[in-house]
């Protein structure tokens, strides 16, 4: 097992990584308040790993409630989130009851936000299944929903006490999903590690194999990543931002296309290309990292052809990003690998230039 | 005009009392992040100052748009926040479009909720136009929306950067209401203030004839008796439980009746009466106590006499409060006048002792 620590200032938590630690109640006990929690996971995730948990939690004299959300991103919106209201109301939830995160992004965002918001703030833990969850979502404290009109457009930022990644639990992954993780630990190394890019690039053959020690270095230097980050801008004012490197344009393909047609990793891989693109056209990026990146994708087995939707709606959905600031686009862009860069001034036309048109 | 600091860590913020701050621009725009601000108001109180602050903010150069919600507590849930939500993307508002809650406690609270969950949170303001809301709701960061089985069980703290209470508004505010926040008031005097408790008694004239002066008075030694609270636990994990007196009864008479049948103020008021009336049951608070708070509760035309909504209904919903630990009902009661204590081994026994039956 390899741990981390998410230096939050007056809250710091820990990610812990490696196989079997569903099993560890000696890990999870210590981070609740009260001998009680609440599971909230999928119909997917359930008939997995579910038991398991909660045999871990009563063996630690831990009662715990489920509370079992239908599987998929269109489902991250205020109709399921209420679902986990009326079930923690139902069953009597109280300030200290924790809530336990079981599965992907999906589960991860919307516990979390649940958590931020039931009875203004009870404690939650992250127990990702998923890739991307364990190198992402799980880690930094971003929750959310979705809105119609916007990804994640509701939400909160409220930390975790506790990040436990089973990365044992990535076995039972389908494979477009452990590809679509792949697309956020590519970011790292993008934006602000050309040694971890390397590294990917030498070993991505093992690390698609899912070879256990391959993976957990990925997931490892992945959450290193982003715990450095997030400790230095927990609320995305500055430095964060990096973050969300292929964000603006991989949303804009989420929701055009309808939310659960492109997985999320998978849109952000794209938009990350797309990103890349944009970066060479205004000069920044040599065309062989371009090309670096390309070809990483695709032994990740990611996309590297963009969806038409139509130019006009990328540019619509782009402009009501939350990163938008006075009206203007805000991009993070590559001067090379390794290395980010926000734009604030790409045209229209410039943008429309890398777009895939009718 | 008097101003207070809610000295809340890392981001203290004023409260200025006084007539006439609607035309205040210099009070209000330094705290903005960008020339542009999005009102928050409803159908009672637009036509009567939204145009003046509208005016007031253009005259310093700040476009606002409006949004505009219809009025009273039953409205307080998930679809009328959703109209906010809705409004906000339209008009693409940003990370930096600060919300300004101009109404009562409904319009704050639910104004509030919205700007911290908007985009993970935008700033806002208060202009609180009611009493209560003066006095307690636009004050320390609570924000909520209701959940049909319980009062504010969905929301926030969320600080605001400004609190802007101009008395004048009290002229318009409807004699129920003005009593509604008269609740609030008295309650400060008995939670920790017996000095403001003593005060009141003498003046509750003057207040309720809305003399200027000594109005403003109430709302200032109301408020710094809430930020001294709050500066000191801003989450309410121990001292800040305090302020709730009357408010486990007050929730469920809210709940029992139907949001919007008794005013927030009303309920908590009798609520209040009902907790001394415990505290005397219970031998902590003197028969000569009780009458006193009895006779000024009259004085400021606040309810005196509880609903029958049946023993079992008042039972259960003061069970799902918020204060709710480990099954117990955790009650704020009175030992006297200026002190309160926190009781969690109230009996059902005793508390239906002091219930009406039918």
């Amino acid at each position: 097992m390899r741990t981390l620590t998410v230096d939050i200032k007056d809250q710091p938590y820990p990610i812990h990584i490696g196989p079997k630690l569903l099993d560890r109640g000696d890990l999870i006990v210590p981070h609740l308040a009260q001998k009680r929690a609440a599971i909230v996971t999928n119909i997917t995730i359930a008939p997995l790993y579910l038991s398991r948990l909660k045999q871990t939690l009563a063996a630690s004299g831990v009662e715990s409630i489920e509370i079992i959300l239908p599987d998929g991103e269109q489902h991250k919106n205020w109709h399921t989130l209420n679902t986990i209201y009326d079930a923690l109301i139902a069953h009597r939830c109280e300030r200290k009851t924790t809530l336990i995160a079981l599965g992907g992004g999906v589960v991860g965002d919307m516990t979390g936000f649940a958590a931020a918001t039931y009875q203004r703030g009870v404690p939650y833990i992250q127990i990702p299944t998923t890739l991307l969850a364990q190198v992402d979502s799980a880690v930094g404290g971003k929750t959310a929903i979705n809105h119609p009109q916007g990804k994640n457009m509701i939400g909160a930022f409220y930390q975790p006490k506790l990040v436990l990644a089973d990365t044992e639990t990535l076995a039972t992954l389908p494979k477009r999903e452990f590809s679509a993780g792949m697309a956020e630990v590519i970011k790292y190394g993008l934006i602000r590690d050309l040694p971890f890019f390397e590294w990917l690039e030498a070993n991505i053959e093992k690390v698609m194999a899912r070879e256990q020690a391959a993976v957990i270095h990925a997931i490892y230097e992945s959450c290193r990543n982003k715990a450095e980050v997030v400790a230095q801008d927990e609320r995305e004012n500055g430095i964060r931002e990096i973050l969300n490197l292929g964000h603006t344009f991989g949303h804009a393909i989420e929701t055009a296309t309808g939310y659960g047609t492109w997985l999320h990793g998978e849109a952000v891989a794209m938009g990350t290309i797309l990103a890349a693109k944009l970066s060479q056209q205004l000069g920044h990026l040599d065309e062989i990292d371009l090309s670096r990146l390309t070809a990483l994708s695709h032994y990740a087995k990611l996309p590297i052809a963009a969806p038409n939707v139509g130019v006009d709606n990328y540019l619509r959905l782009m402009a009501s990003d939350k990163k938008v600031r006075e009206g203007k686009i805000r991009l993070i862009l590559l001067s090379k690998i390794g290395k980010s860069y926000i734009e604030n001034d790409a045209t229209h036309e410039v943008i429309v230039s890398i777009l895939p048109k009718s």
